[in-house]
């Protein structure tokens, strides 16, 4: 059976190279002239350390979409229009994180802290129902997938899914009141996947 | 017959990837220091709501776009110099719907919305034509084409884009009266599209 | 023989999409809440018409720089250090286009016409170099080359670059007293271009 | 043995094309009707010289940095979590790039050139390092690797990084006291590495 989601694969992968690129917009440079000595060159950047942190935690979140996706795709083979646009709605998100990124960077150090870490946290659920989403459509339909892939398989990939929601939520809530906490939870699970993402692999290999 | 399209197509994926991903950039976030309490974030945010619609509609147009070019090269197997500058001409339109979709964000809310309504639903006619124009170009031409492709499936093809420009022209001239029903008239034509694809591919596969 | 060249035709090919698809960044939207009126709108938008111009010079100029990229990539079928930093050498100059195209939409208008017309008419001449350069490395190493290419095929695309040379040379020139015909016969040149490549590649093959 | 990083390198290909390309943001025009006559167009131009000596040292860089990575994976067949995320790494200072550029296009003139060539000297000791890491990975487990691959091949492209890495640290502590020097260095350095990029490709072969 000939994989048919090369093309979908393609774009996918060109979006989220693009998104992840265009992150460094949002490292801003201090206006021309603004700043004549060394120091306070020094002092300027070293104050915008809410947009690097912002900047690194977007990149590794858009680099772990990325891998997921990849993921996901070496498991599917046939593509329909569910599969189709419940892709569209995972690179939907993903084009969009670069939004909330740059909120974040600016109003870290501000009252609105919580507010900005509520719209993060709140896009990473809608992301996680998005390949919730994809991989319902793919999985209910055995056509669409590898054809050697077995059941173990099937519902490991699932439940990847499954635990990471409540995850999501919860830092969604806390991050009305904690929202440090709340960003270092969502770390905590990229890290968790990261690491983890081998040993799903050689389990559904 | 090997398929000779397929740096073109590579080329077409990167560019719809690049227009749709740049879109994000239409989102402005508000000036540095401008704003102290959540409040005035959350007022600040909401009021931007036509960024968002113009931003979600242009992001699903041109996935449609893709979704619609990928299916004609799906039949296009051979390429002249006259399917390569009418492909041009689709990326061409592909790679302006970042800039109506600005001017739409920022006025639709003013007494110009029928000017900006009416230059983003001028736009879809002549992306209409240029996939007309691209696929009059592979049809009447057989040895372009995927040796195995029907005439059934052929016209199919032709009468999708061929109904959907009176479609587009309503809109376009509805916007000059009634810009909200022009909008709403080509977001009902996506969704139908979104929906019949997977049947106009059954039929022509 | 396989195809050693893919992976760069790929980065090209991204290059020269991201290059193409950045111009719309140059089109300007006017200030916010600086007009009110549909009629300023409309009047601000036709005055930006330098700008519409360059945009789609600009577009289309890239456009045949993809297409000539691809026809030559199409005859080379190894690569060495040399091949890869004259095609570096391309990438380069097609990642520029939209400076000096943002300079030309900006002072088209005004009185320092020829110094933008002889930047951007300069740097085509710099591209045609560039070009000749990577055909005479290829050229002149046959086992480069597509295997059952003939040797008049490969002067048919010398030639090709060999001409157009002294174009850009005399639109250079022009473009100090008469920018505007300067940019007509650029223009002139692409036309040829695009209508003759259907027939070079015919006897090339 | 089936390559299994092609989607990696498709994914690391784009980003390194978009990153080259979004450099040319970093060239800035003068302000609209800031300038009225031919000759302040030209001076405001050459005045911009630094921001053209950055834009040209970090698309070629970049494009090294390309070269680099294209040649290790001529030589990486298989993946796993840990290449993957060395590769992440790669990829993540690939599209910093443009930062320490900008900053160095506008303090190149001023007191704190030694600031911002520090930072950009310090760039390239990570990536240095991130290159090293991978091969490092890669070369230690030879079941990533090419089937045929010698020893001689692996010592050769290994020392090729551990050479480099001392002349990165002799520019980044050159920085603070002459900066101009230690960017030349730097220069040096990639103009070597073009041009024996051949020399090692035909040994590793």
């Amino acid at each position: 059976m000939e994989k048919e989601t090369v093309r979908m694969e393609g774009f996918s992968d060109a979006i989220f190279a693009i998104a992840i690129t265009l992150l460094v917009l949002d490292l801003h440079m201090p206006e021309k002239n603004a700043l004549t000595s060394s120091t306070t060159l020094i002092n300027y950047l070293t104050a915008q350390w809410p947009s690097y942190l912002a900047f690194c935690i977007s990149f590794f979140s858009i680099f772990i979409m990325w891998v997921n996706h990849h993921k996901l795709f070496k498991q599917i083979y046939s593509r329909n229009t569910a599969i189709t646009f419940a892709n569209g709605l995972i690179l939907f998100f993903a084009s969009v994180v670069s939004y909330p990124t740059g909120l974040l960077a600016q109003y870290f150090n501000t009252p609105s802290v919580n507010v900005v870490v509520a719209i993060y946290t709140g896009l990473f659920i809608l992301i996680n129902l998005s390949y919730l989403l994809l991989w319902h459509i793919a999985s209910k339909n055995k056509t669409l997938l590898r054809p050697d892939i077995n059941e173990a398989a099937i519902k490991k990939i699932t439940l990847n899914y499954v635990y990471s929601l409540p995850v999501y939520i919860v830092a969604f809530g806390l991050s009305f009141t904690y929202p440090v906490v709340a960003l270092i939870l969502c770390i905590c699970l990229w890290i968790y996947w990261a690491l983890s993402s081998g040993k799903l692999e050689k389990e559904a290999a």
